[in-house]
């Protein structure tokens, strides 16, 4: 992030994508949101970005990791990428993909996106080793890490949100059928929110501990989101972005030992209403230098709070989490967790520095694990008659 | 199902059951059934059924077998079910449990219901084995089962269905939680329909496999209904039920196989709306006799629709399904299928003769395989200050 100045943050973003806005249709920008909560909402699939990213989180998406199956090449990525294109193309309009055997179930688009990411492999496998951008890898190892390979890494990456499950079930379907002869699958995590009008729109999510979870979180549609999350630096990847999984394990049994107010030192917000320590409101701005009785200050230096903020405006990201709750064995009563998503720009400089902070000393780790990490990048969307990937790939 | 003549299918209930439902408020004689289709929506739990049977069903519903410990006692289940009622009636109200350590989660009820159901094993540990229906043991074998014990049987059913599903992760969380010390999980089955207003509601779900499933149903409220489904016998049981669990899982591989016009053979009725092959909409009656080109019924005898219909009205049951789709592993791309799920007073009269027709001729088991299996007693529901179960258990 050392190129994304706080100017750029603050502002001059905006005239950047402008241009590229003006031929889309500023609807379009922050690649898809809908102005239509309804479940025949459809969001737009063609555009400079790809949906799902500053799509508002529907409530149900699946992240599916794939590993290229041995001796695929370009042409056949190229064969996969032509096929996921086309068809989510169709089944985010509400219509039935080209070999869909199940095209009933195909017209209940409800918000349906289709997200596709690249790892590591997808650049070996194609010969473009050379376009390769330096941040995709494997994260640094955290000290807080207990990485499971069930959950880690992985060569293409299948995001799939709607907020119908049905809808994310039938295409997940078709576009893993699609990916057959090339890829198999490596890992599914399957998360969700609540559903489409539980809450009003926009509502910062709760995960399942209760915590208010994301607020501070670039607005979509700002040029300070656009700075942070779209890549600019005129390579293939322009208009595309990074996204970083993690996997988190929640103890919710050890939570539950904890009070509330020791609850909220730990977090630094309030549970009721996820203000911070020192504020009324949710968006209230945290006063870290606030001190109460006895001197400490109110917001404890390595609460979870103190600990994301960093000085650096640079040191933000695009977070999109998903609860997960899988059948439990034996002795637990819960399987539980979050799927922590970030998209960036950058993820070594933007959330590696975070994440570091937050290993090292944060109050929090007593009750969450990482369990998984990937990282992928996230090519720019399509426009009508390319597929994603096409700046990459193309001869 | 002896007991249970053409007579009070067709009429003769409705009086029966009418005096309690005086008591109750009409609204409550299905066992709460919504008016209000909003995610605010409260399903009364109080009442003479327990809701969750006729109730509409939600989006989400998970299904959980559990075994009671060793050495609980009567006094440690009426300890149990006197925890589970207090903390469904407030969960499904909107409000957080007695101990509920996630207060914040409870304030979406999302139409929830939590309904408890008894297995073999709780009349065993009460002391209770005199009043065991003569139904409540496995069912007996069919040809097609390939049952699996991880997703059979089981002491206790706990089912909670909501149309959001951050609300039945928390609310299960709090059962199971409460349920701790007297009982572990057997197994947990998560299904799900369509988002609540994806679709009209009433509309027949379909399957992952796109069928129309489900079009023969009793409608809750009706006499038919009530005499299909609720026992009125004088027992403990009586405005109680059974349920019907089998894990079903579905061949979509191989059903991709099948053409569309050999799919409606299979079945009986046309892919597009559900209708019967000699009908124009899904709610005609089927003409099994009659016959298209080469003299052959347009509807095969060993269709789907064939088999599961029988001329004596008493082997009918309310189905209640919910698909499910976990991940898949190695080489398949899903782990799909179809939670089945059928209420009715005697599942040995009623259910069985059905199950055993299908099995021994259906051209969709080719497809369809029971992998699981289970049956409960569903007690009456509580009245205020009641605990569930109370008929069978007070000393």
């Amino acid at each position: 992030m050392a190129e994304l100045s706080r100017r750029r943050l603050l502002g001059a973003g905006a005239a950047a994508v402008g241009g590229a806005a003006a031929g889309w249709g500023a609807g379009l920008l922050t690649g898809g949101v809908r102005a239509d909560a309804a479940p025949v909402a459809v969001v737009p699939f063609h555009g400079p970005h790809q949906a799902g990213v500053a799509t508002p989180p529907p409530a149900h998406t699946t992240f599916v990791g794939l590993d290229l199956r041995p001796g695929v090449d370009r042409d056949a990525v190229v064969r996969l990428l032509r096929v996921w294109t086309d068809d989510a193309a169709r089944l985010t309009a509400g219509r039935a993909a080209l070999a869909d055997t199940e095209p009933d179930l195909a017209t209940v688009p409800a918000a349906l996106t289709v997200t596709v990411g690249f790892g590591p492999g997808v650049f070996a496998a194609t010969g473009r080793g050379d376009r390769r951008p330096p941040w995709l890898a494997p994260l640094p190892p955290f000290g807080v890490d207990r990485l499971e390979s069930r959950w880690s890494d992985g060569d293409l990456l299948l995001q799939v949100g709607a907020d119908d499950p049905v809808t994310v079930a039938h295409s997940l379907r078709v576009l893993l059928k699609g990916a057959r002869s090339a890829a198999t699958v490596r890992w599914t995590q399957r998360g969700f929110r609540r559903a489409r009008g539980s809450e009003p729109d926009g509502t910062t999510m709760r995960n399942l501990m209760g915590q208010v979870d994301g607020t501070v979180n670039p607005r979509a549609g700002t040029a300070d989101f656009d700075a942070l999350v779209w890549i600019a630096d005129g390579s293939w990847l322009a208009g595309g972005t990074s996204v970083v999984i993690r996997r988190t394990r929640l103890d919710l049994d050890g939570w539950d030992e904890l009070d509330r107010p020791g609850r909220e030192i730990v977090m630094g917000r309030r549970l009721s209403d996820g203000a911070p320590l020192t504020g009324d409101a949710e968006h209230d701005e945290p006063d870290f230098a606030a001190r109460g009785v006895g001197g400490l200050t109110v917001i404890a230096p390595n609460s979870h709070i103190a600990l994301a903020r960093s000085a650096d405006p640079g040191q933000r990201f695009h977070r999109r989490s998903f609860n997960y709750d899988e059948a439990p064995s034996g002795e637990e009563v819960s399987d539980s967790g979050l799927i922590f998503v970030s998209y960036q720009a950058d993820p070594v400089a933007q959330f590696v520095p975070v994440q570091q902070r937050l290993s090292d000393a944060d109050l929090f780790n007593t009750w969450s694990t990482p369990i998984g990490s990937a990282v992928f990048a996230i090519p720019p969307g399509a426009r009508e008659g390319e597929y994603l990937g096409q700046a990459l790939l193309a001869a």
